[in-house]
């Protein structure tokens, strides 16, 4: 936050967004709910389609955002994607909410599923680390938030395969945090404990979606509040974890 | 909240806070950013003329704030103050912050020093939840927050007591949340991992806070930010737990 | 272990285990391991009547047992049975299997109800580990073992008290664990997740007893070979905390 | 365990031991102990060399041991020894002990150490698991143990490659407990928190050595015992997971 204040305003501050998918989703919402706070969101996602319809809502709504089409599980993509924005601007916030989540009996779980589950999970996330800690680090501050699961903390059938990813990625956010902590990098782990309503569940168990009740399912702008609340934390009393679920989850 | 406009406006709105002290402590803090926040806030503590201290800096401030002396250890206290308010007005939020640390080897640990730790610690925690609960189900709605420390998690020596007794608090909050989250009752645990930046550090151990450097212990003030923002979580995902620590903390 | 072999011979050891009840029950089971592993089994509880029962049993197998009525809430009791046992010859293991289980919802819970969960479950526990490891720390090795249920780990209604008073005790054996494990005691908690095979649930669940078929409870013969192999584990390698459970338990 | 008492006299009773290095290793414990009790012990590893070392150590010492070197990463390896053990006999027990330990900071860490860490140490553990599951459920019993460490539980530097790697490690052995548990497959996971004491720590680290003074380090024999205590729990009383750490440990 050096610089005059001529200089820093002509800066762009940055959100950068992967694991971005469907507009009823978490990623979508998270994408609005920085964008509402002043930032300039980068969503990355696989579909350059969906990205863009997000984008343009965001838009509309007098909201800053780009779409920045990647894969998590490359490199490059990553790294082409953090080089943009360190060159345009600041990054404040780097948000990973990618998943490969597989549910099957283990001994039908392939070693390619298991695997697949653990590089989009996984190495995603700290390929995504990896890439917003450069910018990060160079602004001297910011946030790097990850999204976890109930399988983060807890392994069972038939989710073998996406809860020790899950478990996984948990660990490596402990690491991050007590790593760059001290440098002033704020890394923090939600536990997202519960179904959110969106298209998946509303397609796939809409009669789960209906037992549940208003509020019953959480509601990714919910969600999403939690991730700005952790950004918008003071230096001193940071959080490593917080989870969240509905009032009425059995638990 | 039920009532014609005119009745609604007519109640007063209650944060009621038990384990209030020192100017610098935490649960002044909680008092003053619950006042910040628009609610009248009832403090409980054991010495009235802290408490006035604190009444006194939140109206001069604007606020609304009433002293209520009481100890957590003693039903009758808690009742009385819980009668007054359901009287008065609506008790929107509650949070229970008392402890009693002792510090010893586990050998020189009198039974009679174990069980003051947990009768204020714990004991009070659920007489406190009991009190509490009552106007808070009239209600209809609202938090019950607790403070937890490292200890909370973990048992280690000097501090036996101490930290079997929030080990204990710990596990009530547990129960608590699930038992009264589907009644609409948000019951949330805040662990405290770190020393705090108030009255008892500064006088015991003034080369500590020196040595942690600026925000290196937690601001009490930083701190009551995050209760505050437990209570306004929308209850499609709510934290039963969350953790803070400076920015530099081991952990 | 210092003296002539003569003496080492003169010298008795004891097994100390309190919470000992019905003959069905886990005290009994770990009264009957450690008498079969050789030691002189001193059985602490309410009922001297039950406490005989188990004695006489195990003298007509052709082991050693003594009963020493007491009650783990009161210092006075534990410290008496343990200055015969430090008078008499040498402690080699204490067991606490001491607890107050209550249900009910949280408001119906007294204040006596909770105080009284806690006071035989943690209090007694702190208690009975004080009286212990006098003698414990004399021999200059030796276990210290606790019962531990799935409740330590997890509160929940109806158990809020009783859950409390677990977490406590739990806590506490981290404490002791630290404290007293480079002093050559082990100090190690059992975590029985799952119902035992006893009198209390086949007189008051005998359907449940029978839908979890042949070893679907837990048998107290089994969870008593547990301590006896904690207690004969190497000091290279000392478990602070196992849990136990039936083979086709959900958890 | 059916045919008649000829028929089952002639099967051999496998114990399968992945992960089996150096002779001072914990591999090589674990071998020498199921020899001990009776089982042929198959030993997987990448050096033939090795394999045939404690191969040969145990038949001198007139046990039974079959070197079947193989890469814990490769299904096609495994599922040829598995095929072989079905082949001559019955498999009782299998044992992962396989790990890919990396330290770095994490900025200093590349994708392909990453991955590295969590081919051997997770992958490698399902791909294990799948090998050694269908000849132990042929069985109708039998144990799945796997080897874990202070870093399954928690995530730090330099360790954020391993402890990723070990965390998704421990939530599968979760799962496949919960999922072959009610098939009669016990399935386990020892945390190892602390050094062991073997060649790698006396070759770098010496003085630590030293410094951790008798039984200060875990002995290899010490933690082989507690597989071998696992694998004869009774299955009305088993444990998920036990922790193991010298007596002087500080944790």
């Amino acid at each position: 936050m050096t610089g005059t204040v001529e200089e820093r305003q002509e800066r762009t501050r940055f959100a950068w967004i992967a694991g971005v998918g469907a507009s009823a989703g978490l990623g979508a919402a998270l994408a609005r709910r920085f964008a509402q706070g002043g930032l300039s969101v980068v969503v990355t996602g696989r579909s350059r389609e969906r990205l863009d319809a997000i984008v343009d809502e965001i838009r509309s709504a007098g909201g800053h955002a780009v779409a920045a089409p990647g894969d998590v599980t490359r490199e490059a993509d990553l790294a082409a994607i953090a080089g943009q924005i360190t060159t345009q601007g600041t990054l404040e916030v780097a948000i990973f909410n990618a998943a490969g989540a597989t549910r099957a009996p283990t001994l039908e779980l392939s070693a390619e599923q298991f695997e697949a589950a653990w590089r989009v999970t996984t190495l995603g996330g700290f390929l995504f680390a990896r890439a917003a800690l450069q910018p990060l680090l160079a602004a001297g501050r910011g946030s790097l938030l990850f999204t976890g699961a109930t399988a983060s903390l807890r392994g069972r059938p038939p989710f073998a395969a996406f809860a020790s990813a899950k478990a996984g990625l948990r660990s490596l956010t402990q690491s991050l945090a007590r790593e760059f902590g001290p440098r002033n990098i704020h890394v923090a782990h939600v536990v997202v404990d519960g179904g959110i309503d969106g298209e998946r569940l509303r397609t796939s168990s809409p009669q789960r979606v209906a037992e549940r009740g208003e509020d019953g399912l959480l509601s990714p702008a919910d969600i999403a509040d939690a991730y700005w609340y952790l950004h918008q934390q003071a230096r001193s009393a940071w959080s490593q974890e917080i989870d969240l679920r509905p009032f009425n989850e059995s638990f």
